[in-house]
């Protein structure tokens, strides 16, 4: 074979996000843009704020000497200065420059902080529904991902989570608001977590991580304060990105951010700078690093998508759908109305509404609606939806 | 202790080029800019050419709705197709669109191809004096770098390549022009190393790919047609960026092209950007994608890495420094002119000189010098070298 067994075996389990986007490109190639109805990726239609763009042409006009040239492999002195002292601001916690990398997207900055944390066979514990690609980039390195089921509200079962964690446990890895649900993590739940991780620590004699990946942190809704879990749990790396709150997940612009309050997280600092380089990342994009360092306090229009929310939810549910109200991010996770959720997937799709199938994030009998869309497409899939919720006899 | 265990070690090894790139940091700092003669790193002073700047400012005065969006992972088709156009226009060979996957520069490249191909245990060969991140890179997927030393005038050696082939082997790794020494393969060695990875590659039953890097193509000096390895030997990844040839190291753009003529080159491809996905790279950055689509015709002043080649060469030798004179990239591994190169680095760091001792090369007894900066610079370092020549008793 020309390829490697373990990708081959790894790209049969594939991505159904994916596969429903490719899905989406060939039907819009068949039937036109107007005629289909894709709420399958988080992929936001929204343009960068106008503070982007406004920054984007003063570079252009105005080039600094230098600005495409590599930096330090942690990332622009300034940028990572700029994201400290709005991590300050927002958390209340000393974060300096020197707590911060700046990354690849979140999705780069998972990956070098999982690469520095853990030895081969060491787990981590995922909680499902989960993003697909947390499995893999556990498994880059050697990795073991410990899936851990959510109840019915879509928060950790922590009786369940208490038994998942071995001597191997080297984190836990959070992401609230969550894709796929919308759900946002309560204070309440992140200081039993946290106690409940400080014990176990403890009982086996090592340090564990809760990783937190937080790209939709800035997107929550109805006035809700964000529970930061840094606050109640020390061992805290936070990765992130500005693809959802500046709208630029193309650009692979992100950061992670050891918690100011650990004792040697000048250690931890090195080993992901150090990663970021040889995992072949070597910095996040320098025109972006220059970007975003003045567009810290910037964030699309959050009401939006509340609006948005709103309107979708009230329809669904009007129909007779089935959900957790998500309280952020721009995902709903309905119930599917028929017991294999595959199968409703197809039935949607012959209404050329695209969704995801839970089980393309371990959650069968559920789907993903991402509305991070024009409000032309999310008007446009309701009439699929009711069709379907007809024909499958759903009553509100 | 709070990083794994594989990366301290690995930090342990560290990178001597990093490490005078910090030094030369921390030498400016304390005598500030014009006093310090800094030729340790491949991070390119020159500006990125007009049609770079005239495009970017064109993009940001009419933005197209979408740009920063995600896109497939393996890139823009435009810009696939664009770059397939060039290589095709270069080579002679039939390259398209779905032979070329967009990266995060060659350094991302490298990792996807290696994971894409290598299984646990596979051996990659890599010829010393290395880019020491290609040792990481193979370390990165649980593949095991076997190094094989390059003869005096820095051409591998076939007969120990040959004895290193063993059926673990997966690929060969060239660098031409080469990192560090500036050494362009010339076809003949091409057509033989091909021969003999053609007859290992049967008597072993298994392929064996050429994994070629080649962010310094463009740069060739003397009217030299750069010799393409592809036309010699099928199993050939191209892995390259516009790092060099565009001066935008810091912006992480690059490519990957698989030989058009290689007949299971869909599932390579497939499996290339299914990893380029889960690594957390998802794709190259936008915006530089757009960018570079228009400018693949385009390449930074050759002629004026040429002059700087000939005046810092003719200097050096006339000091009595020796080497094979560089026929490509910008770089000169000149032989150390004591028995520790690492001696030597410091004695020229007395004199406000920064380059890189062989040793971080896997070449001890020799020191790299880079001269892709300004004159001032060159000229500025001349003095360095003069005196410390002088100390030991150089003589042309």
């Amino acid at each position: 074979m020309g390829i490697s067994n373990r990708v081959h075996e790894q790209m049969g389990r594939g991505s159904w996000i994916r596969q429903m986007f490719e899905a989406g490109i060939a039907l819009r190639q068949r039937l036109g843009e107007e005629r289909v109805f894709d709420l399958s990726l988080g992929n936001p239609v929204v343009e960068p704020p106008q503070e982007f763009r406004a920054e984007l042409l003063r570079l252009a006009q105005h080039p600094v000497p230098g600005m495409h040239r590599y930096m330090p492999n942690a990332g622009y002195p300034e940028t990572r200065a700029a994201v400290a002292r709005q991590l300050a601001a927002e958390t209340g916690l000393p974060y300096q420059a020197s707590d911060v990398v700046m990354t690849c997207g979140a999705g780069g900055g998972l990956n070098v902080v999982l690469r520095a944390i853990m030895d081969p066979g060491d787990e981590v514990i995922v909680l499902a529904p989960y993003f697909v690609e947390y499995l893999f980039y556990v498994e880059n390195h050697g990795g073991v991902p410990v899936v851990v089921d959510c109840d019915e509200a879509f928060n950790p079962d922590l009786a369940i989570l208490e038994r998942s964690i071995t001597k191997r446990t080297r984190a836990v890895l959070l992401n609230s608001p969550n894709n796929p649900t919308g759900v946002v993590y309560s204070a309440k739940l992140l200081d039993s977590l946290a106690e409940l991780l400080r014990r176990k620590a403890h009982q086996h004699g090592k340090a564990i991580y809760i990783l937190s990946d937080e790209p939709y942190r800035k997107l929550v809704y109805d006035g809700l304060k964000y529970p930061f879990v840094q606050h109640r749990y020390t061992p805290t790396v936070v990765a992130t990105s500005h693809s959802k709150d500046l709208a630029l997940p193309g650009e692979r612009i992100g950061y992670v951010a050891v918690n100011p309050e650990l004792p040697d997280r000048g250690e931890l600092v090195d080993a992901i700078v150090f990663c970021n380089r040889v995992l072949g990342f070597v910095n996040a994009p320098a025109l972006m690093q220059h970007l975003v360092r003045s567009l810290q306090g910037v964030t699309v229009d959050v009401a939006d998508y509340q609006r948005k929310r709103d309107f979708l939810y009230a329809r669904l549910v009007g129909m007779g759908y089935q959900m957790t109200k998500p309280q952020g991010a721009f995902y709903m996770f309905p119930k599917s109305p028929m017991p294999d959720d595959r199968a409703f997937v197809e039935r949607l799709l012959n209404h050329n509404v695209l969704v995801v199938p839970g089980v393309g994030f371990g959650k069968p009998g559920y789907f993903r609606i991402s509305y991070c869309l024009d409000d032309r497409v999310l008007e446009g899939a309701l009439d699929g939806f009711r069709a379907v919720a007809r024909e499958l006899g759903l009553t509100s």
